[in-house]
């Protein structure tokens, strides 16, 4: 698969709000992911980017996501994450966020993410 | 200024349609440019950077632009651009693209254009 052709799948998994399953099929052994805040902004491995996703998921009910992209430059690629979204015990709000992956081998070698407003 | 006023004021420049003027001003000398495509997707420079910037304004008719972003994590940002445009001799459409530059003592030491199809 050329980059390309995963960034369409990955994309495809997340219009459908497969967001864990895209990264069960795509994350490498040794993901780097790379928060934009936080105390530990770096985390390393497929344990860490699975227990981000299933906190983030445990403490945010979602309405509803818009996903745009791929855009792809080489072994890399940007997806818009719009997603409408209520903390727990917190106030109904709107995630703006891009995601910047890096393909190594045909899985994710490194996901940055990014957040506007 | 940090990332954030930097990734700011180029988002604003860029709104009011000055491009040339956001890379001039913040172009480090050896700033690394990556396409997606082409025979010679990097080039090294401010010269190089904006030369391509001449050549596309030569060549591409601008009928709007949408700026989105920008959207930050550490010392890099995205910006999303939305451009409705008609190349010389070509039709009418839209190019919808991301940017994600890289800031290095307060300069745009690499930027990498992404494209969505």
């Amino acid at each position: 698969m050329t980059t390309q052709d995963i960034a369409n799948d990955l994309v495809e998994l997340c219009k459908e709000g497969k967001f864990a399953e895209s990264g069960e099929k795509y994350w490498a052994q040794d993901v780097l992911s790379v928060e934009a805040m936080g105390d530990q902004r770096e985390s390393r491995g497929i344990a860490a980017a699975r227990g981000k996703g299933e906190w983030w998921a445990a403490n945010h009910e979602v309405h509803g996501v818009v996903v745009e992209g791929p855009y792809v430059n080489g072994d890399q690629f940007v997806v818009r994450f719009k997603m409408d979204m209520t903390p727990k015990g917190g106030q109904r709000t709107t995630m703006d966020e891009m995601a910047v992956y890096t393909i190594k081998g045909g899985k994710i070698a490194e996901e940055r993410f990014f957040y506007g407003g």
